[in-house]
C-alpha cells in the first residue's frame, strides 16, 4: 500500500513509513493538544518536502490568524500560497451566522463548496479543521453519518488522503464513549493529555489505521520550535516514588 | 454439536473446535480492533481450508476498499470472488444517501437483500459488517430488537453460520452497559483494548457460546502479516513494578 | 416454610434445603452466565428426581435450539416432553414480529396466554425465559410494575415456584442502579462475572431470599458438562501477587 | 424528648434509647437489607414488651404472605391481630391495577384511606411498606416531595411515630445521587449492603436523626431467627492480607 | 470588611473573625449535616452575644418543631422571640398544598412575603431554611438564577448577613458537579461526611468566602450538646494501618 | 508575537512572557477559585504598571459590591476609574429581570451594548465575568456557539486582549467533559481546586496557549493580601506518607 509521509518523523515511523494512501485519517484531541499544528504540519512539510499540492478547510479560523499563528514554527504559508502549493478553504465566516442563511441550504453548500474547491485544485493532501463545527449542526445520528461518509468519499475521489481533526468530547480516560466518527474513519490518532500523579504527559496513539501494520502503543511527543516532535522509541514512563510535600512560601 | 472452525488456531482452541454450527455469534470491538480483518479471515480460510462458500454484507467500506486493505495479509479475494468460493453484497451506497430514499422503504430493503441474497448463493459463512450500522436506523428498542432476530434468523434458516461485527459503544470496562444483541446472539466474541499502566494490550474474550463449552478467560491476540493470531495458552501479563520515569530530550 | 431444591446441590445448601415455595426468584446475570441452563436444569431435574411438572415460557430461543443446546449436559427434554412431565410455551415468534400484531393486543396477549397454560398444566415448576423481553415492552414505569407483578401472580395462584430469569442491564459491579423487580421478588439471585487484574471468575449470590435463611457471600460456580455446578464452601479467591508480564511472541 | 424503642437492641443502643417520638424516619436499603423484617420488628416489639399498637401499611405484599414470611422469627402476627395489638392495611390490590382505576383518583385515595385508617385506630407505631410503591405514581418532583410531606403528617398528627421503607435505588456507594426524602424526614437510617474484596458485608448507618444525639457510624448487622441483631460496639473490619487464590476443581 | 461572628467558634476562627457583613453565604450540606442547627446556632447567638435581630425563614419545618428540635442545645427560642430578637417565618404550609394554590402567584408571593417580612423586622441576621425547597419549583436555569438573586438582594438590601441553607444533591466526592447557586453566592460553606475505610467523618470546608481571607482546608467538626463543634486546628486523619477483621458473634 | 502581561508574575513566566496579543482567553475555575481577583488583578496591573485601559464587563456583581471585595488587595478601583483608565460596564440588572424583557431583544442587546462599549472607550484589556451568565441564555449548542464567536470577534475587533471568566461545571477531575468555548478560545487557563488525601490544594494550569510556548504543567497559586501569586517554579506536591489518625476531643 502506498504511503504518505506525514512530515512528523516519529509518527511516520510509528506507521511504518506513513499514512496510508488515498484514505480518511481522524485526528482526535482535547484543546492545545496540537491539532491544528499536526494539520499544518502536515501540508507544509507536504509541499515543501514532497512538492504536494495541499488544501485546508477551516471553519474555526481565519487565514490570518493561521498565518500568524505558525509563524512561530517558522512555517511561511504566505509563500507556499503564492506558489500555488497550498491553499485555503475559509468557511470560517459560517459559524458565527448561521441564524442569517436558510438551514439546510448552509449545510447543503458546505459540502458542495468544499466539494467544488477539492476538484478544482485537485490537492494530494487535505486537512478539514474541525469535523466537530460541521457535524454539530446535524443532531441526527443517522444524518451526521452520512454526511461525514460523504465528506469522506470527496476527499478519496481525488485520490486525497486526509485528515480530519475532532474535538475530544471528554478528557480522555479509560471507559471513554467511542464516537461514530471513529469507527468510519480508515484511520484514528489520538492526541492525549495524560495527567499522572499531578503531572501532565502528552502522548500521541494509534488507535486505528486499516491496511497498514503501526505502532500502537502510547509515544510521548511534545511542540517545539519546530512543530509537534514524537518520540517513536520511548515509553511513557510516570515517576515511581511519590512525590514529598514542599511548602510554598 | 457440529463445529465450524473459524481459521484462527488459538481462537479455535478456546472454542474446543470451532462455533457451533448453524449460529449467530456476535463480534464486538472498538476502532482498530481488527473486527473487519477477523470477519475477512473467516470467510477466506472457510473458502481455502474448508471449500465453504463465504457471503460478506458490507454496510461500511467498498469491495474495492476491502480487498486492497486485506493485499497486506496475502488474503487474494478477488480470485476467490472468480471462484464463486466468496460473495461480496455491497449496502455501502445505503449509509451514504439514506435521505433521498423513502425511509421505511429502506429499511424493508436492506434486510429483503439480504435474505434474497443469501437464499440464492446459499453460503456456509456469513460476515455482517457491522450490525451498527443497520440497527442505528431502528432507534426504538423493540424494532431493534425484531430486527437483529430478522438477520439471525435470516442466516440460520440456510444453516449458515454467522459472524456479526458490532461497535462496541464504549473503550471496555468493568462496568459497562451491556446491549441487547449480547443477550439475543448464540455466543459473543470481544476484542478488548487494555490500558494498564499507559500500556495497550490487545485480548480476546469469549463472553458467552451457547450449547459448547470454552475458554472464558481473556487471551492476548496480535495482528501481523498473518491476520489475527490468539495465544490460547497465554495470560495477560501487566509489569509488576511501577515503571521509572526518563526524560525525553 | 416448605422447600423446593433447585437441583444445583451447591445452590441448595446455600438455600438451606431449596426455594421457599409458592414464590417468584429473579435470576439476573450477564451474557453467557448460565441463566437459560440454570432455568432448564431446574426443571429438568424437578421433573427426574422429584417427579414435579415443569414448564418452561420461552420468548427468545425456540424449542429446538433449546432441546439442541442441552443435549451438551446429557438432559433429554424431547422424553421429558413427552411423559408430560416438561413443557414448552413458545413465545419467541412474538418477538420477530411485533408490529403485524396491533400492540396492546399483543402484551394482553401474552399474560394471558401465559396465565391459560399455567391453569391448564398446573405445573410445581415455571421458568420465565426472560422477562426482558416481556417488559421491554413496556416503557412506563407504572405499568412495568404491574405486568411483573401480575405474572408473579399467575405463577403462585397455582402454588407454583417460578424463576424469572431477566438481563443484568450493566456488567455487575459496586454501584450499579437496582432493578424495580428486585424489589417485587421474593427472592434474587445474580451469576456474576467478576473480572479482577484481568482474570475472569464466575461466581453466585444469594441477594434476597425472603422467608428463609441463607447464604449471601459470593461462591464461586462453574459450568460443566453437568450443568451448573455451585462450590458453597468455597470463597472467590484473587491473586494476591502482581502478575509478572511475559512476552508473547 | 421522648423515645419509641425499636426493639432492636443494638439499634436503641446507638439512638440512645429509641427513635425520638412522634417523627417520621426513612428506612433505606437494597434487596434483601431486612427493612420488611425491620418494619415488622418493630411494630411486633412494639406490642408485646410495650404494648403499643401497630399499623402496617401494605403496598407491596398481601398480609398472608407477610404473616407466612415472619413465622421463622416466631412472630404470631395472627394473634397479635385479634388482641386489637396489629393492624394490617392490605393496599397491595391497588399495584397491580392501576390502569383499571382513574389515575388521579387512585393518588387522592391512597392518601385518604391511610388517613382514615390511621385515624380510626389511632396506632403508636405506622409502618409504610414502602414509599416506593406509592411515590413512584408521581414523576413530578413537586407533587412527590408534597406527598411525601402529606403522608408524614398524617402519621404525626396522630403522634404516632413512622418508618418510612424506602428502596435504595442504586447499591449504595460513596457518591450516589441524595433522594428528596432523605431531607424530609426527621431521621434516616440505611441498611447497607458492603461489598469489600469480594465479601459481603452487612451494616446499618444512622445518616440522620432530627433533635437526638447517636452513633453515627457503620454497624454491623445480623439477620437470625429473631430477626435482626445490630452490633452496636463492633466496627465493620475488613481483612487486611490479600486473600490467597485457591482454585476449585 | 466589617465581620459577622457565626457564633461558632472554630468556624469564626478559620473565617478570621466572621462572615463578611452584608452578604448571602450558601451553606450546603447532606441529610444530618447539621445545616438546621447551624442556621439556628447562627440566629440565637447573634441575639444571646452581640445583640443582633435574627429572621429564621423555615420552608420545611415548623417553629413547634424547630423549637423542640433544638431544645437539646439549651437554646430556648421561645423566650428569645418574646423580646423580639428572633422571628420565624413560616413557610411550611407552602410545601404541602402548591397545587390548591395558583401556581406562578405561589412563586411571587413566596418572594414577596420573604421582602415583606424582611423589610419589617429589619434583621441584621437571616437564614432561609432550604433554598432547595424554594428553587424545586423553577425547572427553568434562567429563572432559578434570576429567583436566588432577588432572594439574596432582598437580604442585602437591610443590610443583613444571610445564610442560604442547600441540599448537596450528591453525597460529596471529588468530580461533582457544581451548582449554579454556588457561583452566585458571595461563600460557600460545605458540611461534609467523609468515609473512609468505613469510617465516617465530619468536616466543614469553606470553599469560597470573598473579599476575606480565610482558611481553605477541610476541618473536623462535631455535634454536641452545645452544638456545632469546629476543629479549627486539626486535619482530618484517616487511619494508616489496614484495619484487621474481627468476626462478631 | 506581541505579549500581554497578566500582571501575575509567575503565571507570566509560565507564559514566557504574557497573553498572546489581541486573542481571546478563557479563564476556568469552580467557586472560590480566585477568578474574578485573576479578572480585576489583570486590568488594575495593566492600567498602573503598562498605561493601559482597561474595560470589565460584569453580569454577576455590581460594580460598589466589586470595588468592596477588591479593597482587600489595596487595588484602588475608584482611582482608576476617574483617570479613565478603568471602566464597568454594569450588566448585572439584566440577570436579576430577564422575564420583564422580551427575551430575544434582551439576547440581541447583551452583545450590542457590549460591542458599542468595546469601540467607544477602545480599551486594550477587556474582561467578561463570567461567560456562564451570558451563554445560559442560549440552550441551542449552534447558537451558543456563534454567540462566543461573535463576543470574542468584537473583543478582537478593536485589538484588545480578553479573559473570558468562566464556570467550570464540576470540579475539575481526570475524565470530565470538555466544553466547547475551550475549544473555540485562543488559550484556556484553568484554576484548580486538587484534593488528595483530604488536603486541597489550588493550582493553575495553561491548558492551551495558541501561537507562543508555555509551560502546561500544574503550578501551585495562592490568594494573599496582594492578589493572585503563582509560584512557577514549584511542582504540587502531595504528602508521601498516610496520615495517622488524631482524635480530636
Amino acid at each position: 500500500m502506498e504511503r504518505v509521509p506525514t512530515g512528523v518523523k516519529g509518527l511516520d515511523k510509528m506507521l511504518e513509513g506513513g499514512l496510508p494512501s488515498g484514505t480518511c485519517i481522524l485526528v482526535l484531541g482535547g484543546p492545545g493538544a496540537g491539532k491544528t499544528i499536526f494539520g499544518i504540519q502536515y501540508l507544509y512539510m507536504g509541499a515543501v518536502e514532497y512538492n504536494e499540492v495541499g488544501l485546508y478547510v477551516s471553519f474555526d479560523e481565519s487565514p490570518v490568524s493561521l498565518r500568524k499563528n505558525m509563524e512561530c514554527f517558522g512555517w511561511n504559508l504566505k509563500r507556499l500560497e503564492t506558489e500555488a502549493k497550498f491553499f485555503f478553504l475559509d468557511l470560517s465566516p459560517i459559524r458565527a451566522f448561521p441564524k442569517e442563511i436558510e438551514e439546510s441550504f448552509v449545510k447543503m453548500n458546505l459540502l458542495e463548496t468544499i466539494k467544488k474547491k477539492v476538484q478544482e485544485i485537485q490537492p494530494r493532501r487535505i486537512v478539514i479543521d474541525s469535523l466537530a463545527t460541521l457535524v454539530v449542526q446535524f443532531p441526527n445520528v443517522v444524518e451526521r453519518r452520512s454526511t461525514v461518509i460523504n465528506l469522506f468519499q470527496t476527499v478519496m475521489d481525488v485520490g486525497a488522503t486526509g485528515l480530519m481533526l475532532n474535538e475530544l468530547p471528554t478528557t480522555y480516560y479509560p471507559g471513554r464513549e467511542l464516537q461514530v466518527e471513529e469507527f468510519l474513519a480508515h484511520g484514528v490518532i489520538i492526541f492525549r493529555s495524560l495527567e499522572e500523579r499531578l503531572r501532565i504527559f502528552k502522548a500521541i496513539q494509534i488507535e486505528k489505521m486499516r491496511g497498514v501494520s503501526h505502532d500502537s502503543q502510547l509515544r510521548p511527543y511534545t511542540i517545539d520550535n519546530n512543530g509537534l516532535k514524537v518520540f517513536s522509541k520511548e515509553n511513557i514512563f510516570v515517576p515511581a516514588t511519590t512525590i514529598p510535600i514542599r511548602t510554598t512560601k
